[in-house]
């Protein structure tokens, strides 16, 4: 690509992302040319399709998750470095509201954009997962979907105004759900230090 | 109400129940008046909003959702009628997709018109949980409030049609989140019994 055609993308980028931080992933693509100062054909020349145009937003955040997901891999004990993930997870997809759906409908649809981003995300939260249950920390009969579905139903409750007062309380709750007694002590024990650091 | 205004709203309110049901709860009023056969302004003398409409609609299954907290409070054990009517609000919220997004915004706002019946069936929910509680089957760190949003997070993971295959299996999950293991091993002793009737 050249460089003002770099120039030209990374512009509409940063004005999608200020449009959809504000709107959710709805926001009218009309509104964003709009913004950007360019037609709506040149968006699309970019961004072929909405999912095309989120996918070019996440796809930073998604690669973080996913280097992440190795890093606690190597630093973090099995509950703490899935629980951790987890919740990191929560925050990126919260980031765009309502991009949870979108997500959770393109890990299943190959022809989407979003697909290749999400199963690789789902990929780096099964290798923590699996790495939780063979230390008998988190239970066994939980599979990458479920705790995709899980981060996800997360996300949805974080979107919800009324409720994202309570959203860590919820994470705690639901995260309990994930982690065998044994791996939820540990969970504890380990917010307790840092409760008191 | 005399008999023909109320046959009319009948009317309504079956049509708008198939087209919500079809199309979630985003559905064009003005789809709901055509397929009826009135105008859009006769609709919206019945239903002067879409919470309005949403609320005549839900307000019989809500009814009957305050009411099956009742029975069961009074015919089982303290987890299973939480459990079970859990699972009975997941299902209501599910019948019209999009509900639970509208219901979880109602009860924070009391100018909502599905204000009323939210809070109601939140408030027999809360009986339940605090039975339960009391029994030492749940754990006595959320609310009635929790549990709603609880609710809502299941029904719109069911919702979600890649994830609807899963539903039941996220549903056990998240209950386990609910019950203190001794409120789950009665809850277990149950479905296996269940399963061998």
């Amino acid at each position: 690509m050249r460089a003002d055609a770099r120039k030209n993308r990374d512009h509409l980028l940063a004005v999608a992302g200020a449009v959809i931080t504000e709107q959710g992933v709805d926001a009218s693509l009309r509104d964003i040319a709009r913004r950007a100062d360019v037609g709506l054909a040149t968006l699309l020349r970019h961004f072929p399709t909405r999912e095309a145009l989120l996918d070019a937003l996440l796809r930073t955040s998604f690669d973080g998750l996913t280097a992440r997901a190795g890093e606690l891999e190597m630093s973090s004990s099995p509950t703490d470095a899935l629980v951790s993930w987890v919740r990191d997870c929560v925050a990126c997809a919260h980031e765009y509201r309502g991009v949870v759906a979108l997500m959770t409908a393109a890990i299943e649809d190959s022809e989407s954009a979003l697909h290749a981003s999400c199963v690789t995300m789902r990929a780096a939260g099964t290798r923590l997962l699996t790495r939780a249950q063979a230390a008998g920390a988190a239970r066994t009969d939980i599979d990458g979907t479920d705790l995709f579905a899980l981060i996800a139903a997360l996300a949805w409750l974080g979107d919800q105004p009324s409720l994202a007062p309570r959203a860590d309380h919820l994470f705690d709750v639901v995260a309990s759900a994930i982690l065998t007694s044994e791996g939820s002590g540990d969970a504890k024990t380990e917010h307790r230090s840092r409760a008191r650091s």
